[in-house]
């Protein structure tokens, strides 16, 4: 499984991880995203356009103020991802620290 | 915690993906990680030092050829990251599922 290349270059920007934090606890406006940021509401908004093309939130379309909502799925095939190098990874030093861990009964 | 920005902005880019899958496999050589690639050896080199500098790989300073090895914490610490945001929004899904659900003994 191969997550979406959006998806880290989504999470690259650290406003943008800040926001997901945000948005992992519910659903907000553009309006309430911006609030703790010293940059603008159009700045956010682009940001929101990385993370939605992302897959990582979604953005209502009924209301005005479009709140957005975290979507998790493209979080899961990521982790996956990485755990999938990690995995082969850890399996490879186990190999390498049985191969060279001295043995009385072993003789390679 | 909060893993370094730039490993998800190293993890963004297909070329440095595989890459990484290749040394999860065990060390190798700016040619041996090349060879798969319609790319110019300049351009591997610069996809990991990309890579290097997220901390994602250390190149040995020994061999001419300086093969490259894989070091897998920042992939954990990245996978925590995601993994904390994914916990907070299940919870979150969790606690709204619950709110939702018609109970016969429960009025709110």
């Amino acid at each position: 499984m191969s997550p979406e290349p959006d998806v880290f270059a989504a999470l690259a920007d650290p406003t943008r991880r800040l926001i997901l934090t945000r948005l992992a606890e519910g659903e907000a406006t553009v309006n309430e995203l911006a609030e703790p940021f010293p940059v603008s509401l159009p700045a956010i908004s682009r940001h929101l356009k990385v993370l939605e093309r992302a897959g990582l939130i979604v953005r209502s379309q009924e209301a005005q103020w479009r709140p957005s909502r975290l979507q998790a799925e493209p979080l899961d095939e990521a982790v996956a991802w990485m755990q999938s190098r990690k995995r082969t990874w850890d399996a490879r030093m186990d190999r390498l620290e049985a191969h060279l861990r001295p043995k009385g009964d072993r003789h390679e």
